[in-house]
């Protein structure tokens, strides 16, 4: 898989993408991602790609023609299969999404910043818009790591061991039961019995009962779907 | 406001603190963010800080005495307003629980790692389970971006213009309008008139139309709340 950010703040994505899983899946060759500097695509030798809003108002936009040259050249080179747009007021991302975008060969992030995108690049370019959830960020570039993570781990190879991310919370829509290790006795508190039983028959029916009893108590809204 | 971090990869929020808000905050000395490394606090010469699950299984499981002893350290210097523990089944953060703990003076925020840490810590320690969303990341670090970056931008001061932040999607309940910049015309797509009349009155009109629109159609959820 191969994805292309677009950003404002490209050295802000620096870290994110040179530790843990996504230095493993781009070290394997199973992921690559590139970030690039919208600037390169300003409009003027000032390096300008955000202006005033019409209407007045604070916060500045990012222009239309430094997004629609970006996007053009980097599609010379590949077919994306979504130009996706993070912005909290799109599609809420959830799990189901991102093992579909984990399918796909081709993805173009663009990260907003200040008060977001032109809105005729969101309605003529934007293939899919993208929220990671029900909060503002000072720009997309966490959501597009975020997304990125979520999305990278999923891919085969990945992880060292596939059922890792197969027993993950939101899979099978239930949250994961809860994880003990030594000590047995922590501070008076025990590792529940049926766990150093040996009895793996037991232990999973343990631990699909406390998964489905923890979905019940926290997110009921999961078994609703 | 201070923020400690407890990671197995520190070096991975490297750049996300160093750049934009985040830095612009730490700079103004509005916000100050410590990530230690749980390693520090490990059980033994070889730096252990996790081991495998009871039970059986993939993935290890972060020990509880590292992080009881990181917790102790840390709370030794501050009264923490909340220990918090990001993870999947957490509640689900938005934009009412982003204000509400900005208002607070220290927060000490937990990330997990491959299976996340030893439930007895989280019964016993964690004050606060939050997820940014219903999908799984490698890890808690990129979710603690997250957290800061939406609580750290709310902090008066840090953005130049606090009528920014007022103005972004959730606060009343409603996504943002469209936003617009030159050109009037691109690719044939024109800047609707309102917004060019001049009229503050029309045009604030405008925007909470085409605000209450969007979120009927995208997020009707957010108005029955």
């Amino acid at each position: 898989m191969h994805i292309d950010i677009i950003s404002v703040l490209p050295e802000l994505l620096t870290s994110p993408f040179e530790h843990s899983i996504m230095k493993r899946a781009q070290d394997k060759g199973l992921l690559t991602v590139a970030v690039h500097h919208l600037r390169k695509w300003a409009v003027n030798e000032y390096g300008q790609v955000d202006d005033y809003q019409y209407g007045g108002g604070a916060g500045m936009v990012m222009m239309c023609e430094p997004l629609v040259n970006a996007i053009t050249e980097l599609s010379a080179s590949r077919k994306f299969d979504e130009i996706i747009y993070v912005t909290p007021d799109g599609k809420t991302l959830n799990q189901r999404m991102t093992n579909a975008l984990s399918l796909k060969e081709n993805l173009l992030i663009i990260c907003g910043h200040y008060k977001g995108i032109d809105e005729r690049i969101r309605q003529k370019y934007v293939t899919l818009e993208l929220s990671i959830g029900d909060y503002v960020l000072s720009g997309g570039e966490l959501a597009a790591a975020v997304l990125v993570d979520a999305i990278g781990r999923l891919l085969p190879g990945v992880l060292n061991d596939e059922t890792s991310a197969l027993t993950d919370s939101f899979q099978d829509n239930l949250l994961a039961p809860p994880v003990y290790t030594r000590p047995v006795d922590f501070e008076g508190m025990q590792v529940p019995d049926v766990l150093m039983s040996g009895n793996h028959a037991k232990i999973e029916e343990w631990r699909y009962e406390k998964a489905l009893q923890r979905t019940k108590d926290r997110r009921p809204d999961l078994l609703a779907d």
